[in-house]
């Protein structure tokens, strides 16, 4: 399963930073959970996070939206990803965490640090591909940017 | 051949991190098409690139020319070279795309973010290693520095 | 030994990302060496490094010394590790390089670039589990911040 591991983080982080986001609810399965949040929220145990999502139907609104506020095409971003490190796994279920790194590429073609962290996944297999049962987002920085409520 | 092309990738990154410019064309095919352009040309279908070249001998050429202008040597750059997704592929080919990140690192210490895209490849197998057939460089930022004359 | 290779570099990003500082000498064998210094110091061959211990309780007495001091919970960091180039290997040991780029995240958000350079390390099985022999870690920028006393 390592080398499907892979391959999921490196086609969801590819969805997003070519703007194919109506792609990126089909790497959730239904009954599926998705949350953003900050380390330190995690650490004080706060449930609330900066996006909250538990049906793949809920993400589909959520691409509707920005793409109605046309917030994501102003600027575009480049997720590195690295190597995923497999917590705990068995026939049904595998969990990993991954740490991850986002620049910001805006218009007139400046780059920054967007965010940083790691992804607490809990990983299944449904009709022969990977998929996320749990994706849950942690930044390590507690600033965010107002806009942050694009996907990470 | 993925372990291959992890390797592929990361020797690549190296030879150029380590400035060991008169390795790099031996990453391709006699011939090969290497081009560095931007997102937005890609997306305009802009044929010209910041880089053109379209045999083996033509990245010698450069190599050349970057040592006599000495351009390389007053920096030095760190690449980061995300996961491949293998886009298609057959017994003769594999098309494949890396997202990539690249820090320049100034004489004087200082550090900042140089690049980030994407290299979109076709890779063969010749003489029992993979080599690039083509190496289209993919910059997300259309705002380039001078020197980026150099090898991505 | 290769899959084992990328976990064993995951885990111990991960580690140190996660401030889990007690857990960092057992990445080591006892008899280890474990060096910080830059790119322009190994050139000219100083041995001088910032950081140098040359057994698994001078690591240990370092985390200690972290812990008292409190230097390392001021801010975090992210490391995103590039893939491994193995550069020569036998049955007993394996010569390897790997990239890494170091984020530091500040108390009130701000990130920025805190390290970028290579691993260059000796890697063995010790008890079912590879472990460093040898870890020199070479930063490209020879401008440290005085807080570089930390592990990377």
């Amino acid at each position: 399963m390592d080398q499907k591991l892979l391959q999921l983080n490196a086609e969801y982080a590819r969805a997003l930073d070519d703007d194919r986001l109506e792609a990126w609810p089909e790497f959730f399965v239904e009954d599926c959970l998705y949350k953003v949040t900050s380390a330190d929220n995690l650490k004080r145990g706060m449930q609330a996070g900066l996006i909250y999502a538990d049906s793949r139907n809920m993400l589909r609104d959520r691409v509707s939206a920005l793409r109605e506020a046309s917030i994501y095409e102003r600027q575009t971003y480049r997720h590195i990803v690295g190597l995923p490190v497999r917590l705990k796994s068995d026939d049904a279920e595998a969990h990993c965490e991954t740490p991850f790194l986002v620049v910001r590429i805006m218009r007139d073609g400046k780059m920054d640090l967007f965010a940083t962290g790691r992804y607490l996944d809990r990983v299944v297999e449904e009709g022969g591909s990977l998929k996320f049962r749990e994706r849950l987002v942690v930044c390590d920085s507690s600033r965010f940017d107002t806009l942050l409520a694009i996907p990470l």
